[in-house]
């Protein structure tokens, strides 16, 4: 039988503020059994490049990644995030090790293709190397995870955490029994936009098309559930949409397969 | 009988210029067995903190780190150079895998006593947690050595790079047969200091109390020679002092015990 992993993906906000950061840890480190944690650090990015003169450009929500932009996000998200990360995580007994997909090869992404839009050096994820992984998380490493993949040629790339999260756990998946849980700024996928209060608890694939059909579930939601049932399918156990202070309350919305 | 580890420093100078830095990965990429790198990056460090507006301050050639600079340091360590090394080479076909103390709880520190001067976020070495790294390294990969410590109350410490290859050097001796190489500006220890091919080939310890008694090693290269006699004392097999361009030719100044 398959070991249970909890992979864990926050955004850029949670771990960015000395506050929240500390609380999420602390959930964090409750969690038993194995474990990873996947985290973003656009604010944080962009504050420094903007100190450091550099303007960010995003398009359709995503970062354009020019070459100074580039070693901005390597050195927020490889250096300073991720490092605050672990360092948070190892005070609190937990042997986290930070990577980004250029450590061990362990995500290895292509340069996205121009087509209307230049994103620059945005990676979209290859390959993953699972096994020395999996072998790590089976002896008590956490692994802590950075926005940041490599192309095999000697440049980092600038990956989405949700597409580091999604991938990690559907590679992850055949070494463990994954939940795969993504935090964002509500407590779940709700009924009512207005009512932070009506998560839906539980989400099948039909329930999910009678929701876009009926205007339930709309906007940014959709991509995110699409990934949901995209992980589902490739092995993945369960996904849950939640808010980073209920990760461990047993809460927001399960998406079953 | 143990396996032979390369365990080689490098000066931040020469990882900071995409030349150099190329040249360097080539020759390391070479070397056969297992082996390690630890890189400095002072340089980066100076000239990012500039461009954020913090002002480098150094006592006796050692960086004051204050909260703003420990930041720095951490994303240019953690971050922009060693990921930049470790994507580098990815692409020449070695595993590498970026890390500071804090990842994997591999090297732990205290920050330092304030005496005469506060260095401020500074770390001296504690411990050395070597198992998990050998393990790594048995298996083929190639740990790519940041300048950074932490505390394990969640505070990353900066650590001199020296430092970082020594204490390394020293618990992976435990576990492998230990070259520790120390890679400097001129091509060894020189007889003449005006004379860039006068290198000493060996050095043993009475050699070098006749040559710091006759005046022919003084300076900075004393304690560069203490710590490498410390070294040899804690089990490392033998310590190398060369130029970063000579890595792959079997020269430079060999110390033994």
């Amino acid at each position: 039988m398959k070991k249970k992993l909890t992979l864990i993906k926050v955004g850029g906000q949670i771990v960015e503020e000395p506050e929240t950061l500390k609380a999420l840890l602390a959930d964090f480190s409750k969690i038993e059994g194995c474990k990873v944690l996947v985290h973003g650090g656009g604010r944080a990015a962009t504050r420094i490049a903007s100190q450091l003169g550099i303007e960010s450009k995003m398009v359709n929500g995503r970062r354009v990644t020019d070459a100074p932009m580039l070693d901005v996000v390597t050195m927020v998200y490889g250096g300073l995030v991720n490092k605050k990360i672990v360092a948070g995580l190892q005070s609190l007994g937990v042997n986290a090790l930070g990577l980004t997909g250029a450590d061990m090869n362990y995500m290895r992404s292509d340069k996205r293709p121009v087509k209307e839009v230049d994103y620059g050096f945005v990676g979209d994820v290859k390959k993953v190397n699972s096994d020395l992984l999996a072998d790590l998380i089976s002896k008590g490493i956490v692994p802590v995870l950075a926005p940041l993949t490599h192309d095999g040629k000697g440049n980092m790339l600038n990956t989405n955490a949700d597409t580091i999260a999604g991938e990690a756990a559907k590679a992850l998946a055949m070494h463990f029994d994954v939940t795969l849980m993504f935090c964002f700024e509500k407590k779940g996928v709700l009924r009512d936009a207005n009512d932070e209060e009506s998560v839906i608890p539980l989400i099948t694939k039909a329930d999910f098309e009678k929701y876009v059909a009926d205007g339930t579930v709309q906007g940014g939601m959709i991509p995110k559930l699409e990934n949901a049932f995209d992980a589902l399918q490739s092995g993945v156990k369960e996904v849950i949409i939640t808010r980073s202070d209920e990760i461990g309350k047993n809460s927001g919305t399960t998406i079953v397969g």
